[in-house]
């Protein structure tokens, strides 16, 4: 039921990039508030770090963090174009999927790379299936917004 | 997990709503699209909505859906003050928590009322939990647009 809440909110995401466009995206949600392709390219960046956060591999498009997480929008820094991004995403999903597909469901009870082995003894609650679970509605937050364009 | 990722979506609510006046709330999240207030009582609503649906009473405020799920903002419709909700997202929230905790493992993974029992049993994960996995992710997506007032 996770995955499946994971699944559908992603393809909401998917569904809302083919609907849009470019234009759309450079403008702001709200006066003042992100753009559009900040907020696309902050969610491919999440997911993109879920992979080593989840122990799937390095992340495909490390560049992407630093102009999507740790700064803000119009921070000045050069962003991909929106069909970058799209490919982009296209290739992150791809390789998480396939990851999530062959995690097992005693996998997803142990813990994921951001706790240590001595903190989880104790917080068996930080395991993977939860980053699902809290990466899920980070893009639920963040689709409520996208849709306003 | 997913009972405290519901609790702390919640409780982002209630901060969110201790945190803004009741004039920003009559305002809109963004030029021409829904107001706070509308976006705050259709979260109440939905919550109200969840008792039945998880087999734990009757709503407590069924007026809310007319206002707030059925017709969109704007309707014409009176609305409670804000003040109203506040109590209302209050009393909601103290019934819907007591079942909650008192809602056993083996009862979560049962059916939903809006499922039939011959449906369900082809469909097992239409049952209680991923009701709070559904509304949860309803709440974040309301909640990011909350945030732009």
């Amino acid at each position: 039921m996770v995955i499946a809440e994971w699944d559908k909110q992603n393809n909401n995401f998917i569904r809302f990039l083919s609907s849009v466009t470019d234009e759309q995206l450079l403008k702001e949600i709200a006066p003042g508030k992100n753009t559009g392709i900040y907020l696309v390219g902050h969610l491919i960046a999440i997911s993109d770090a879920m992979l080593p956060l989840l122990g799937f591999g390095e992340k495909l498009f490390p560049d992407l963090g630093n102009v999507f997480i740790t700064n803000p929008d119009k921070s000045g820094l050069q962003m991909p174009s929106v069909a970058e991004l799209k490919e982009q995403l296209k290739t992150v999903n791809a390789e998480l999927s396939s990851h999530i597909q062959s995690t097992s469901p005693e996998d997803w009870l142990k813990r994921h790379m951001a706790v240590s082995p001595e903190d989880f003894s104790s917080e068996p609650h930080r395991n993977k299936l939860n980053v699902i679970i809290n990466r899920t509605n980070h893009m639920s937050y963040h689709l409520g917004q996208l849709i306003l364009l």
